[in-house]
């Protein structure tokens, strides 16, 4: 007799109570014991869809930084003046970070100890490097301001954008919805929050 | 025979050795058995000092609050129109941050769990309430733009500056020092990274 529930997982569904564990627990702390027990199916169930717990965390991982490459892909992160181009790739960083977010978190809370996790940190500082191009390139267009340093700001800017992922909740009637995020961060990071001069 | 170090602790050495024990190893995760062994002193030293590792918490949590309240009773955050007051508590928070970089560190990575770490989320939040009402008092001055939600402005003007935490290291030559970091922040929160229109 048994009380195991009956494996109607796909890799899919699976990925996302793996990812909910993981950013709960931390990825060290996460067991295929505790990936067992979240999914309520036994451990040879899970390893009927992956090899272990670090290919759930490259497929989480992938998930965001997909979703994140994407942009730069995208017809408004390519065409125009860099600074269009960043202020674009800027707001869609929020709509994907907030659409994403389970994911977008895991990949922001990864530490270094397993191949899959520096792949990730190397990835995400690959993104930022494209981001931070843009940015001086928007400044030597004349479009930023010259008396910042545009390594730091690009450091600023990300962690104003990542910090969604310790506050921001999706449920509706709680708070604020996608696109007023993304604009208030746009509006914040590009044109400050003082009354501009007339 | 022994090999124990001897204790030549004061309770603020010991402090700034639990403070980065908590920082490693998350508060949840320290025993009094893992910060006996990176003090070299016997737990039985260790409670000469202080009543456990709760008391540690208090103290360094402690700390960095006093230290950013303190910001609040400051001449610059008291007198003169309200953008001139939260620019200068911004640019003050951010000094503090750094200079207390290890405290402020552990203050925003409290969890809740204990009733020191719920003290502690009360007082965070009470600070970030203060710095609110100043935001509104300036939009209600016209000196901040009408159409942010200063709520979510407060949010975002804290995710940036508490960012920090993450990547800024007070080591000379590696980085930025102080400062440049406070000047940047101040600069982008309410002037944006845009170049001002002539």
């Amino acid at each position: 007799m048994t009380t195991a529930k009956r494996d109607t997982y796909t890799p899919e569904t699976l990925l996302s109570v793996a990812v909910r564990v993981f950013n709960e627990r931390g990825y060290d702390g996460t067991s295929m014991e505790h990936l067992s027990r979240a999914a309520g199916i036994s451990k040879s169930s899970i390893y009927h869809h992956v090899a272990g717990k670090e290919e759930l965390l490259r497929r989480a991982v992938s998930r965001a930084l997909d979703g994140l490459f994407g942009i730069l892909d995208e017809a408004g992160a390519t065409r125009g003046r860099a600074l269009e181009r960043v202020e674009y790739v800027t707001r869609r960083t929020v709509e994907v970070l907030t659409a994403e977010l389970p994911y977008v978190t895991l990949l922001l809370r990864v530490r270094g100890n397993t191949r899959t996790e520096r792949w990730a940190l190397e990835r995400r500082r690959e993104f930022d490097h494209r981001v931070a191009d843009l940015l001086k390139a928007a400044a030597a267009e004349g479009d930023l301001r010259a008396d910042m340093d545009m390594r730091l700001a690009t450091r600023l800017l990300f962690g104003m954008v990542n910090s969604l992922v310790e506050w921001y909740r999706p449920q509706a009637g709680t708070g604020y919805d996608r696109e007023q995020v993304a604009d208030a961060v746009v509006r914040l990071a590009f044109d400050g929050l003082r009354t501009a001069t007339p």
